[in-house]
């Protein structure tokens, strides 16, 4: 297990703590779970974009599901080859369009026909062609966060059925499109196995509709999603997400392409922080501690639930809220927490924070981002800096 | 006024623009408004923390409200005299209140009795006589969102009357704390003025109270939290707001500090941000921008609105939503706006964000953050630069 105490002590709080053990047992897993097809894991990267995350996952053959060139740029420097690359996104500028054609990745994701018109110009005036693919949004509703369900019609993700294929036959005829590719991905955080299944059987119908009519389909890009546990959600094992996959795909001979990001890290990941003091009012026992919203965003954003712990061995626990310095009631880590009283310094272990953590975080309120530690084998190390002061200012101090 | 497609060009997208001009006509408002009494205007460096935007405040005679060590050093740093420089905030660590001490500011606002102990206990270290003051929770609905609203007793902030009169004994025995002042804040962008008369009314009791048994108060520090148009809201005129505090000072030999953020740079900055595409579903229609909830997040965080308006003179005008690239549907800037039909490249101007704006950005999806620029007397310059993708990966690349 992880020595939290330990390596608060040795990197001060707040502080990100990544298990690459645990993080390399949840690629493996997924990885077994498709071995039966050829298959590609495609890390989504902005769940957890770390250079050295990267390279870890690099290092087990992952791929690299992208929503911008600084993420592309990323991969290529963590060692994820170029050919496991997807770039996906509802709007990318032409400029991150150029360069990642320029850098031939696998394919580019298009979420609308007005996106086919910019990347056909660009690849034009490059004299390439574009290897693409189209989101195509099935309607379905996933059952998570508003904020992070993505397949329904009422969002601004992907192209409906009709349009898809409209935009199939055109870009089919194009001199500068090849369309490779059919991609879906209807939401995060999903522990329902029902619409991913129904999902994928519209897009591989789809699908054959399309190799009909001689479109060479290549990828079957499922997108990510897969859900972890925060508190005691029953989640998809990943035997049954690829066989609900599978069982669609019967004929078709495809590389499926799985995107996943907070299944990877999520659970891998740990956020310390270190109890300022306590404090009672007339209604409500507070913990305020050193990590803030600007720190750790889902709560406040999502009202996302992340189990906390006090580290000490305390047998009288009552409700507080675990609360962070920024001057707003919407800082909170948990809400109602049955924690036991803490002292000054106490370590509070935050849990499931390996996934869109660090990489929301902030510098409200003039507070430098935590550091980055990862612990593999027993033994840990800095993976990126604490922020300074100095870096804080650094873009602006000259202009006074 | 303001030439956004010229700014546009020259410095690129997604942009924050902040006219000084109008920052210097809102401090000059308010400070005249308190001018019957001695009073310091504070800035609330969290709403805006660039360091010109500081050294503006400073040159107009601005004093500093900080919620972190890291604001008082921006204050310093941007010429903002120690002694009008206050430190408040819910939690403060021990280095944060050992630098505060060593620089002495004005004095440190305490919002627990516990934090109390731990100001001593350090004040003894360094053989000093820390100033503070204690932030009084009146328990007023500020009638404001619910994340931005402080002065209930179900809030994290300040401690009721009856603890602060037992605080305020407590510190005036102790040989290293010296009470000075007093302070509330009952929330963020208040529209209405009878929750902070009312506020005031209880805190001025209770000011008189102490000075009865010999506790000498010299300050009267009301917080900031005056609200700015952002659509329609009626707002407190600058005059009223002073006068409302004015009258429950009748007898009492107070400096009144003051503590705006948003009052001061809310209306003078824009957010700037270029048209990718246009996309229609079945149901919306969507505006894709390059700017997104990692440059601007009020909008996903407090469903806040921000008039958009598109540079393109148009008759025809239809709903809309304006979204942001990143790969979440709470990635929108404006809601049902009633927008002409945009072309590639077209600018919206995302107003009233000047406060709470790029301060709360971060690099979500491995997306730089914005340059910052300057208008004043028709000239313009940069005040921050934009990020490169080098600036992201500085401390993480050495460990690869």
């Amino acid at each position: 297990m992880v020595d939290f105490k330990k390596l608060c002590e040795k990197y001060d709080t707040p502080l990100y703590v990544y298990d690459f053990n645990k993080i390399e047992e949840n690629f493996l897993s997924l990885k077994k779970a498709f071995k039966a097809r050829k298959s590609i894991i495609s890390y989504a990267i902005k769940a957890n974009s770390n250079l050295s995350v990267l390279k870890k996952l690099a290092s087990l053959g992952s791929g690299a599901d992208c929503v911008s060139i600084g993420e592309i740029k990323r991969a290529l420097i963590a060692g994820i080859p170029k050919y496991k690359i997807v770039f996906s996104g509802v709007g990318k500028r032409d400029e991150e369009i150029r360069e990642a054609l320029e850098l031939d990745i696998l394919f580019i994701n298009l979420e609308s026909e007005a996106e086919m018109d910019r990347v056909e110009e660009i690849a034009k005036s490059l004299d390439k062609k574009a290897r693409i693919s189209i989101r195509v949004n099935p309607d379905i509703d996933p059952k998570t966060h508003p904020y992070i369900s993505t397949g329904l019609s009422e969002n601004k993700f992907g192209v409906d059925i009709e349009s898809a294929k409209k935009m199939y036959l055109r870009a089919n005829k194009s001199s500068y499109l090849e369309p490779v590719g059919i991609h879906f991905h209807i939401g995060s955080q999903l522990t329902d196995i029902e619409p991913i299944k129904e999902a994928s059987r519209i897009v591989a119908d789809l699908t054959r509709a399309l190799i009909n009519i001689g479109i060479e389909i290549k990828f079957f890009d499922i997108g990510g999603g897969l859900g972890i546990v925060y508190k005691d959600e029953k989640t998809i094992k990943p035997y049954d997400y690829a066989q609900a996959i599978f069982s669609n795909l019967k004929g078709l001979d495809l590389t499926v392409v799985c995107e996943p990001g907070r299944y990877i890290v999520g659970n891998a990941g740990y956020f310390l922080t270190k109890v300022l003091y306590e404090k009672r009012t007339k209604n409500k026992r507070f913990i305020i501690v050193d990590g803030a919203m600007n720190d750790l965003l889902r709560p406040s954003l999502y009202k996302a639930y992340h189990k906390v712990e006090v580290l000490r061995n305390d047998e009288a626990k009552s409700k507080a809220d675990v609360v962070g310095p920024v001057c707003e009631s919407g800082d909170f880590l948990a809400k109602d927490a049955f924690l036991p009283k803490t002292k000054h310094n106490d370590i509070i272990v935050v849990y499931s924070a390996g996934a869109y953590g660090f990489v929301m975080s902030s510098n409200y309120n003039t507070r430098p981002r935590a550091a980055e530690i990862a612990v593999e084998d027993g033994k840990d190390r800095v993976i990126r800096d604490r922020e300074s002061f100095e870096d804080l200012i650094a873009l602006e101090k000259k202009y006074l």
